[in-house]
């Protein structure tokens, strides 16, 4: 068991805006991230259409939890979303995360959100980002 | 008086992910934009900082306004946004956007968010932003 | 055979840029390239070291042919590069790109750059890009 | 004088890239940059049109010089441009730099990309990026 994901899966649990959001992780590995967040009413732009900013959002939390599962203090430096088709109101949308590349002190991923639909996936955006990693634990207890 | 900003002002209005946020528009006008959100409790991280998904939803809100003031429905096809600062729990966060750039079919636009605190802004991040124009009217009645 | 596939890769033997930069084509399918480009020594930097806006250059070669592989003009509207590692000098540059996704107007890609060195491929750079289609054929008489 | 300015001004004169594509460095201050290019024949597409990633190279040479003008080694993390109108082949580009935010470890610029045509200025593209400082002199025995 690697105890670094267990100290982030531990601290996402108090993480407000992902609970707001209704996020939930369904796995976490060294390298790869796999979330999901219902689109509420409450998501909805003036279009009636889910607003990209709650897209956007899903994959954030995503990010903010992938880019800080090695103890290490990690904060975002930018990200570069496209969108590529919008999803439906009330559908399940599906955040896959992967680490594209890691040195001592940066990182990169890509996510792809997908709406779930009768089973299928449709991509709905594509997201690059960074982190900087400062270098402090985030459990200064562990190891 | 700009009808088409009108249009854009009172659909706004009706959009439920800026009312859940509590966003308000300051000032809009053809090419630029003025947007503020106040920093609240449900918009932390896990870490007890301001979220990077709520920083960007300032500006996404935005985007999506000073997108769409021109009686043609757009939508959005790409933001890049950096982070050069966490802004402090609590405070009101300002967003300024501009128009870069228009074609017939597509736009670009830069938007700085800032925190403000004690009468200063502070650089917190910065979006550039695209979007397609559909060529549709958001208002079919209007001109 | 796809009549559209030929007219971009014959349309490409005339791209001055690539000419100059030494690209060679190594393949193209409907929602994939690849492309290969050596780095001389008129792409170093102050610092002696393979120039970021050489490794773009490549990737964006291959954006430029992958973009326009429909027989529809299509114009570039943005590009993302993230730099993952400093490729060394001299070495072999492999890109590899695939279509993310297509609407009538408007389409996104991924790109990868490698280095190649003594067989393997080290992760170079990130590239996500967009494009927006005219709708004018690059050859009339297609088709 | 700053003799962080002079260190990189006099690097730049050797960056073999910068040379063969022609650019010349007007202007550098701590925190503003301006640089220019021709646009030569052999910076053309396929479509004679000037290439994406030329207009790409004047930006990343004048990111280069900016974001190196601290006497501390930096290297590219990030870069995404956006290309707001198709400059005429044979013409000037003007870039315009200036830096968006410092932190120890990163930093962040912003750069329009302008065609000179008659003594104007048109917008065609605007590129944001990022830097991460090595904390290594670039001149060693400079301060």
């Amino acid at each position: 068991m690697n105890k670094n994901l267990e100290i982030i899966r531990k601290k996402f649990e108090s993480d407000n805006y992902a609970v707001s959001l209704g996020v939930a992780l369904d796995e976490l590995t060294e390298d790869t991230i796999r979330m999901r967040m219902r689109l509420r009413d409450d998501m909805l732009n003036w279009a009636g259409r889910p607003h990209g900013g709650a897209i956007y959002a899903l994959a954030d939390v995503a990010f903010s939890v992938l880019g800080n599962n090695t103890n290490n203090m990690s904060v975002a430096l930018d990200c570069s979303i496209t969108y590529h088709e919008s999803p439906d109101p009330g559908t399940m949308l599906v955040v896959l995360g992967q680490t594209l590349s890691e040195t001592r002190r940066t990182a990169a991923f890509l996510f792809k959100v997908y709406m779930e639909k009768e089973g299928d996936l449709t991509l709905v955006a594509t997201m690059k980002s960074l982190v900087y990693r400062t270098g402090k634990p985030i459990d200064p207890d562990a190891g």
